[in-house]
């Protein structure tokens, strides 16, 4: 794997002087600018020529590169790959993807959407569950994923409208696109071994992330008091150690880096504003698979076969059986 | 305190008859038949007559009793609470605030609306924030508790509608109910010291809910399978034990036990269905608190006074300062 590294030269260059192996394998490309944490998506749009960020896109739409790599602001991030890559055909809201902590063997599970848009419709959802779907089986390897649909209880009387619509809808949709629907799920589900994706609009899922990761952090710093507070706790946290190691290992979000932009005309992998090298390195790992089993190719397929088959159920009024899809392994 | 305890006499008279000294403080009422959590709330409010749940919120209703206690159906309980109680004059939608594990000295915030409503408008959003002021004050004793609304962002510009109206509106709720609005929150701030109260949606703050419940209850079990693996762990985790315990204390979610219901004619305290004697007596303990203070009366007066003043406002035109509160200590 090459790579071509986006930024201010004058940073960059002894940075990767200090790395010798790295001359061979990384090109570095001089931005004259940055795009802050504080800039507002909307000027980064319209002003956002010069950066790094628009020359990493950029790269990505010109053929250049494969996939992006990115731990700046979200939302510009968000902003600038739709004016740069645009939608797929057929996707409304592209939306990010992250991996969750999780009971599964695989020890995370995917949820979708979490922060690209506030809100979500019935047809989005739907949406985010085909697009769930294909990045499950082409980025943790899941043959068969499993969807749920984030509500406030399981049972179907429950929830907003819009929940409800693509609920009786999803069934239809899971024929077509090759997973199973597994019905409604709840907050306490999210690292549920009964499920694989989780299919949320970008506010829920925003929130739920944060709380998520904030109650994690709040464990860890009592856990850290209570290791501290006396001689027998101290003792016993230096002989706990491995397990204490472990157990931060299976939780770490640096692990679960990696969100990803889907319903675009590019990979583009967007990594914590705070990763350290295992989170960077993770992240960058994660752009290289997709790009090489050609995620984005897959991708499309699906929307458009998910597309066609929601247009033929219209066509032959509700309750008919949809078309089944292109016979793609996406 | 005395206590009126509604149910099965057949079931209940043993279990009382095990505790003498009960039974100078509880007296027993039967009731022929139970709600059960797979009932749904519309049923029960039509057909529930003779349940344990109707008598108990009756009770309260009557004057019989000054708040009630339920370990049932949330849904059915909220409905039967609204049907029989009725709202508080002016309020639109009533509420379910719990406490959450925070870094504040009283070790809890406060959240809601988690599950009353799935929606909530700019209206209910500022109402939900000046009876949560009210109930930090009673309930937590916080003589002037800060408000934050929560956002997928800190920034002005982010967020939904209704969020963008309720944040623009809040100072001025803020002045007459004698909060402090910190502005926009995020996921990561339910546990903050930066903040007292969270206020959100029904749907929002539920699955923010249990998404925190369901990450405590997966550190939770990985930290059991991490000390459990290994003579040295296991040594540490006996040496750790204080610490452990004082940890688990701090995130007992049977501590966090007891939502209440907002905006109601009569206190309603809901425990977990799962809650054992720690979390039913906290619940009980929360409940007889609450009645002690006059707690309705109070958030009645808040209600009233917010609601005054926001017709001035209103009256007076956009811009204007709306009058003081009316000097209610509640």
């Amino acid at each position: 794997m090459d790579a071509i590294l986006h930024g201010d030269e004058a940073v960059l260059r002894p940075l990767m002087a200090r790395h010798a192996d790295l001359s061979a394998r990384v090109t570095l490309r001089h931005a004259e600018r940055v795009v802050t944490m504080h800039d507002k998506p909307a000027q980064i749009m319209r002003h956002g020529q010069g950066t790094s960020m628009f020359s990493t896109i950029d790269a990505v739409k010109d053929g250049e590169a494969s996939a992006a790599v990115s731990c700046g602001n979200t939302g510009a991030l968000m902003a600038v790959s739709m004016l740069r890559l645009r939608k797929l055909p057929g996707v409304n809201r592209p939306a990010i993807a992250c991996l969750w902590p999780s009971r599964n063997p695989g020890g995370f599970n995917l949820m979708l959407d979490v922060g690209a848009d506030v809100k979500a419709e019935a047809d989005d959802l739907l949406q985010y569950a085909v697009m769930g779907a294909s990045y499950a089986r082409n980025g943790l390897a899941l043959k068969r994923p499993r969807i749920g649909l984030l509500n406030v209880g399981t049972e179907e009387h429950k929830g907003r409208v819009e929940l409800k619509e693509a609920h009786d809808r999803m069934a239809e949709v899971a024929k077509v696109s090759d997973f199973d629907y597994v019905g409604f799920v709840e907050g306490g589900d999210l690292p549920s071994d009964r499920v694989d994706v989780i299919v949320t609009d970008g506010f829920t899922g925003n929130v739920a992330l944060k709380t998520g990761e904030g109650t994690a952090k709040l464990i860890s710093d009592f856990m850290k008091e209570a290791f501290g507070a006396g001689i027998m706790s101290k003792f016993a946290a230096l002989l706990a150690m491995n397990s204490l190691k472990r157990l931060q290992k299976r939780i770490d979000p640096r692990r679960v880096n990696g969100g990803v932009f889907l319903g675009l005309n590019g990979t583009v992998v967007k990594s914590h504003g705070a990763a350290d090298e295992t989170g960077v390195a993770a992240a960058i790992g994660l752009a290289h698979q997709l790009a090489q089993v050609r995620f984005i190719e897959r991708l499309a397929a699906r929307v458009a076969s998910a597309e066609r088959a929601g247009q033929d159920a219209a066509q032959e009024g509700p309750g008919i059986a949809a078309g089944t899809g292109d016979g793609s392994t996406a």
